[in-house]
């Protein structure tokens, strides 16, 4: 069995922190953040030590209309710089794209002319070559790059090691083990972490983990991935992201040992935009449909439905889930 | 390192799954639960295939006035009667007594005249030859006994073993990894279990772990001690226990493979009984105050005082932790 790398104690300099508010939190609020919440957002994660903060989306516009979608669906150059100028900290700007959802040809500047740092490069297991194409493409533009491989868990190991060998011959930074359906257990998460780090450490590339909470696993499988040689892991204020959410910032910075990593800053910015987000009424988090749909291994999109209807008869939707097997 | 025993689709038929909604649930509500509730509990714990159900403290009435609390504070043969009758289930009966907050030698029936069927003794590691004592008055009785040792993650290594080889040289029948504060890590968690379970197996012993949710770790580590051998493992009804609750029974069910458990009863309780329970504003679960105490390992009074003032000011309360620390 592969060794922990380091320990609870040590600090691994190697570990950099995502955080994926706006981008997976986005998928909760249609991306409607305000100006102020993004601001203090950005100021926020400098203060707490953040290596990568990621706006949102690159959205097709052919695709989407904009005035369907806040603006961080989108992500243009200049909403970004309104907020952080040039950036002038030591925290990188990352931005999502979807294989087959975003126009990259046309919406991404070089990297010289923009202000973000790295493009993450979302897919399904079927859409690798597409996704490498793109990765060629922004990673010649000038970005750092990482390539998302989504709902991992659905994929037969075969598949897997194919698409780590494709995607690791690729020039990526990154290679993420996605867990879309929160379905991984612990031990589950750190087999798939093994293998990614196996095929990506002969390629030169690093690993990362994306984590969902329908089994309030979200944060347990992070650290015991992260324990592992993961380097790379996305967390996001109060858990915020689609559906049970992913794992909290505030659990993570509290575990990891770098004094780099401050809690108190994230602490105010949760007291003071993170809870009155709740009180608005934007829902997210574990509960009971969400973690049905984990057990099962399967999207959350009908628990996402049940929970926007407000609908509390949690047997009748487990019989129904099962019905649909 | 030691092994893991079985693996993730496997049946480990020596598990044993404990209910403990109405003990550690109850000191969020006084132990006051209607005896409905209790009822339908053990209606849903036989079906659901729970092999222990804790009906609460066996507490000292000397020490604790009866008109103060509910009744499972005290667990009176007739109360428990009353709800099972001769318990004519493959189910077994269990009562919580804490060393120095019980009267167990007059409090007592012979085994033959109860149908308590096992006594677990919970107490502080400086505690362990009181604890000793009792479970060899218990056990002299005819009761099945456990050795909850509380707050463990305060104790350093020399004394944790000492404590051990004290416990395993009684005639106890398991000893539980108990979790108070929720502070403790997969990591520590398994590195703790693998202690217990050495020792313990030298002597015919068992190894039992009670979670709290502190840092939304109470299933993970439940699992992950289990994996390495543990047996006993404490959940309770949508996480009902004090502060930041417990393991969720929900989570743990729909993780065992044995098809003797079955999650749809619960989740009809679930929706019938601890939803309802939760929006007449009886409050537990993971929150901000006491994921701040787990993550600095120290007993959740402060956190409970904040969530009882329904404070909110989260960053106040973390601060003044912090000078208290």
């Amino acid at each position: 069995m592969a060794a922990r790398k380091g320990n609870l104690m040590s600090v691994r300099a190697d570990i950099k922190v995502l955080d994926a508010t706006l981008r997976d939190g986005g998928l909760c609020n249609n991306f409607e953040f305000s100006d102020e919440f993004v601001t203090e957002l950005y100021k926020s994660n400098v203060k707490s030590g953040v290596d990568y903060m990621e706006f949102g989306y690159k959205a097709s516009k052919n695709l989407f209309k904009k005035t369907d979608y806040g603006k961080w669906k989108f992500c243009d150059e200049e909403d970004i710089r309104k907020i952080v100028g040039e950036n002038v900290s030591d925290m990188k700007i990352a931005v999502m794209a979807d294989v087959g959802r975003c126009d990259y040809k046309t919406d991404f500047l070089p990297k010289c002319e923009s202000v973000v740092d790295m493009v993450r490069v979302a897919c399904y297991i079927h859409q690798i070559p597409a996704a490498v194409e793109m990765i060629e493409y922004l990673h010649n533009l000038g970005y750092e790059t990482t390539c998302n491989i989504m709902a991992i868990s659905q994929c037969n190991s075969n598949q897997v090691e194919e698409a780590l060998e494709m995607i690791c011959a690729s020039s990526v930074d990154v290679i993420y083990l996605v867990d879309s359906y929160g379905s991984l257990y612990p031990e589950n998460a750190a087999e798939l972490a093994k293998e990614y780090l196996e095929i990506a450490e002969k390629n030169g590339k690093k690993v990362g983990f994306h984590g969902h909470n329908n089994q309030n696993l979200a944060f347990a499988n992070t650290i015991e991935t992260l324990s592992y040689g993961v380097s790379y892991v996305d967390a996001t204020a109060s858990g915020m992201g689609r559906g049970a959410g992913n794992c909290a910032m505030e659990l993570l910075l509290g575990f990891l040992k770098n004094p780099k990593y401050s809690l108190y800053s994230l602490l105010e910015f949760i007291e003071r935009y993170m809870i009155p987000l709740k009180q608005q009424g934007i829902v997210w988090g574990y509960d009971l449909q969400y973690l049905f749909t984990g057990q099962l291994n399967r999207h959350p999109r009908e628990a996402m439905t049940f929970t926007a209807e407000g609908r509390s008869d949690y047997c009748e939707f487990y019989k129904s889930l099962l019905e649909n097997f």
